[in-house]
């Protein structure tokens, strides 16, 4: 299947609204749903950290994913920001066209 | 694996607790989550739109998926709802056993 | 690809952080994410259930996925605890090390 989620972690809501809505002009993805509040505990040199951050679910398409990736690591203010993504299995026919339309510029 | 996770959008908490409730009653979802005051961000007639959402991510199976996504279809206030599933390629036996066992209404 | 997406609901967030802490920790997490006050509706012996849980999201990998799950089984407070995973198709190659490394304990 074409189209694919892909989670991008940032520090902030007003940095995850402004490379969110870039992606969108750019037709780097369909649409960006933002989950506020996310508490991320990791090691950071043999330290937990806990931190709060806004985790991005982006919906795009295979073939447009690596100029997601490119870019996300270009503006992103981590060094290494977390870009994974995912394959879909299922999908309301609708949908998935419109989220191609999005891609393509036929809004 | 039979089991699958479905993402499907709502307006807001109430139409998503209404529709979530009676998936669970018409055995087409084990149960579903629902993540509130979701952002989510798109283009709609070249305009930039920032909507409030409620996420809600169902956990069902392979052969339900299509009656769910027809019943989403047909009382979602949206025209063209966002449904889409993915795989699952681990989990415990014994929730995998739980969801199988909703579905077949052995409570 | 290597490394995976595993979620696991809690029912608060202290919980959600002993053990998300412990899995880092014991390298059997790189990070974990939390999405807190997620509404979850069910079916228990015939009732419908309407509670507030946590939702985990861990990123870990394939090798560590069982003793993952051996690990949450042991210490979650619930019988049966939702511990399901998903497999990655995308990811950047950073990122995607440096779960490999915090998983080697080379922080």
């Amino acid at each position: 299947m074409e189209v694919i989620l892909v989670y991008i972690n940032f520090p902030s809501r007003d940095v995850a609204r402004h490379i969110g809505t870039a992606l969108i002009e750019k037709q780097l993805a369909a649409c960006v749903n933002l989950i506020n509040g996310v508490e991320s505990i990791y090691q950071w040199k043999g330290e937990i950290c806990d931190e709060v951050e806004v985790m991005m679910v982006a919906k795009t398409t295979v073939s447009r994913y690596q100029q997601l990736e490119d870019y996300v690591k270009e503006v992103h203010p981590y060094d290494t920001p977390e870009i994974i993504g995912q394959q879909l299995a299922h999908g309301s026919e609708g949908y998935l066209n419109w989220v191609q339309d999005q891609m393509e510029g036929r809004h």
